[in-house]
């Protein structure tokens, strides 16, 4: 944990996060070799810790939600920042998942033979120290310190105000189960004061914390992407597209909308935009269907011809990403037609076809220049869980790294291993 | 190209950067999607270019020398900068190389079963507008630009002043090979200007350079990781450490040593600290023949008792790259010493161990953190071409994307398609 100082002045903000990063970094070398049972085994006993300290931390969380409501956060926002036995039941269970989740370290990546003979193996590593900046959500805390830790990283967590006591009582448990494990204080540390400063200092640690993810609203995304020194691993918006072709089967077409946008509207991979090929024949039915759902449409001429429920769509609504039960709504000339509105607009995170003609479909995925690009399919499968990563720290919409769905693979690195008998080179 | 501006005004560096990440992002969309044989056939239009400019690229490049040698370069600067009718074929031959490489966009990383039973394939895509800021040799306009359309890229370049008249003249010639092909002008520009603030521009364009390499000086390096805004794959020291270990067979350690110290000292890869295990027995012959071999050792007090050449080693030489026929030597205790020195003084580029007992060698190439860990081998292999990759547009010694030598793979991202029959998410 942090250093007594010696001086009667509280440190500085940036004395605060430097000692977090030398803390870290001695962790990141003992965790780095700790074989997969023991970080197994620490992260069960995290677990147990969590349910044995279950009435601690829903007080902390009690005086959480009244300072909230006191406050006057809205329902959604409350919402976000509520635990309960349920809640906290799921936070220790899916610790215990990630602990059962094959260790990403050391796997061989691939294997060859230099042109002079020695053989190269690419390993996979932790990435070392990683900072997580987040707001709202206090099973955060839990969820990406335990990736870290299965992929042998560090993790200094900067948690949002209104949730501070639920995390310090979270990060006590997590830490004490880590600590009986044998797991050194640095493995993960909860950045001790809410001074703003101190984000800024973990973004400016360039050599300190080696990955920085924000988990947020747009405002901290945008803010730690335009200030970060570290490499950042941002999760930018969902401007999602689903795009029902001519071809397209239209109860699949049905069935994949009104999924795609009401499932769960808050969710990152909710359809924000439905595109609808001019010559599908079966549009009318499909807007119906999704009014008679209570969503808001928002469209151009043909969707208000089509369905008088509808609205006109402003040029922002291109642009926005509603997280409600509101869609916007165009007719293209064909896949050329979706293919340019979602250049134009998607934010590279999730777009899909429906379509019975496949070539409609390759061509679709071939031209798409998305993270995730799907056919037949709901946008709302955007997430590790259902992509079968087993955990999710984020969801990746910058190009370098790791692109869509970041689990344990995500957080490590990998090097190279060169197995000579003595070769030297010409 | 430029467009040309309505003022007569001359575009400020920021308007010149700007027009360049314009016409790269279109281009970069055609690339993205041309086929493998189009991308071949138009590298094989630029070697043929290269090849019948001849005269005026060697032309252009004696503006250069001359200038260069009237501003007093260094001797092995003007070498750097030279160009002559065997290093302009070898040029040309690596094009065409490089052109018969496997496309690395579109293949398959791998493939899953989502549990909801969609097909999930991660494949290869090009990364997008590339930016290479690079100084002194002119080929690099040449190596650079050819990997980043080979990968499906367009590349914006920033070559250094004394050799601008080389740059222009190799670029031109490759311009004219691409676009001979139909390429877009925008794959491949050179920045117009020579003025300071357009690197800076090129550093801060987020959105419009998806990826910036330097290649160069440490300056060059150190102020693109400072100022940039967009992400750096970057190549920094290469402090690159062999350690003797007792079980070293002598023979193997003399070669080993003296290859990967003396073969080029110029190159990155080259030993710049020799480590020794205090019960290694043949140290004083090893020693002997490196001072022969006239290169200078600085060490500690075993090394000067045991080599009279041998000088004293400042605190400094530690953590020096020498890039010269200069060895810094230290005795250690055992692996566990080398370990503890490697740690605190490595680079994280490439260091090696010489080693019969294999079980020390494998402890040690679980337990260093570098991007390349060799076995009886000399650190002069840190190279794409020696590792079978091909090419090389440098080594990335940071720890994200992309680490050790840097080829077509390290030049794309992936982007995930999902392959449904109708899923929709519970």
């Amino acid at each position: 944990m942090i250093q007594a100082v010696a001086s009667t002045a509280s440190p500085s903000p940036q004395d605060v996060i430097a000692a977090c990063c030398s803390a870290a970094r001695d962790a990141a070398k003992q965790l780095r070799s700790l074989p997969d049972p023991a970080k197994a085994d620490a992260l069960r006993a995290a677990a147990a810790a969590l349910r044995e300290d279950a009435a601690d931390i829903l007080a902390a969380n009690a005086r959480d939600m009244a300072a909230g409501e006191a406050r006057g956060l809205s329902g959604a926002m409350l919402d976000r920042l509520k635990l309960d036995e349920a809640r906290l039941a799921a936070i220790a269970n899916s610790v215990e998942a990630v602990a059962a989740l094959p260790d990403p370290v050391g796997e061989e990546i691939d294997r060859r033979t230099a042109p002079a003979g020695m053989t190269l193996r690419r390993v996979r590593v932790p990435i070392g120290v990683i900072g997580i900046i987040y707001e709202s959500r206090p099973n955060v805390t839990v969820d990406a310190a335990v990736l870290c830790v299965r992929s042998g990283n560090a993790a200094i967590l900067r948690g949002g105000s209104e949730a501070m006591h639920s995390n310090r009582a979270l990060h006590a448990s997590l830490a004490r189960g880590l600590a009986s494990a044998g797991l050194p204080e640095g493995a993960v540390q909860l950045v001790p004061t809410q001074d703003r400063e101190a984000v800024g200092a973990m973004l400016a640690a360039a050599g300190g914390i080696d990955l920085i993810i924000p988990r947020g609203g747009k405002s901290l995304v945008a803010r730690v992407q335009a200030d970060a020194r570290v490499p950042v691993l941002a999760h930018l918006d969902g401007i999602c597209h689903s795009f029902v072709h001519a071809s397209a089967d239209p109860e699949m077409a049905q069935s994949i909308a009104l999924n795609a946008k009401l499932r769960r509207t808050g969710v990152c991979g909710a359809m924000e935009t439905l595109l609808i090929d001019q010559d599908y024949p079966h549009a009318a039915p499909l807007l119906a269907a999704l009014a008679d759902a209570a969503c808001e449409l928002r469209g151009d001429d043909m969707t208000m011809e089509l369905e008088p429920r509808a609205v006109s769509a402003s040029d922002e609504d291109w642009d926005t990403e509603y997280l409600d039960a509101i869609l916007s709504v165009a007719f293209v000339e064909g896949l050329d037609g979706a293919l340019e509105h979602i250049a134009r607009h998607s934010s590279g995170h999730t777009d899909a076809i429906i379509a019975s003609d496949m070539a409609a479909a390759k061509r679709f995925q071939a031209e798409v220049d998305s993270a995730i690009v799907m056919v037949n399919a709901s946008s709302q499968f955007a997430d590790g869980g259902e992509f079968g990563l087993g955990a999710e720290i984020g969801i990746a919409t910058g190009r370098l790294h790791a692109r869509g769905p970041v689990a344990l693979e995500g957080l490590t690195t990998y090097k190279w291993l060169v197995d000579g008998e003595g070769h030297i080179r010409a």
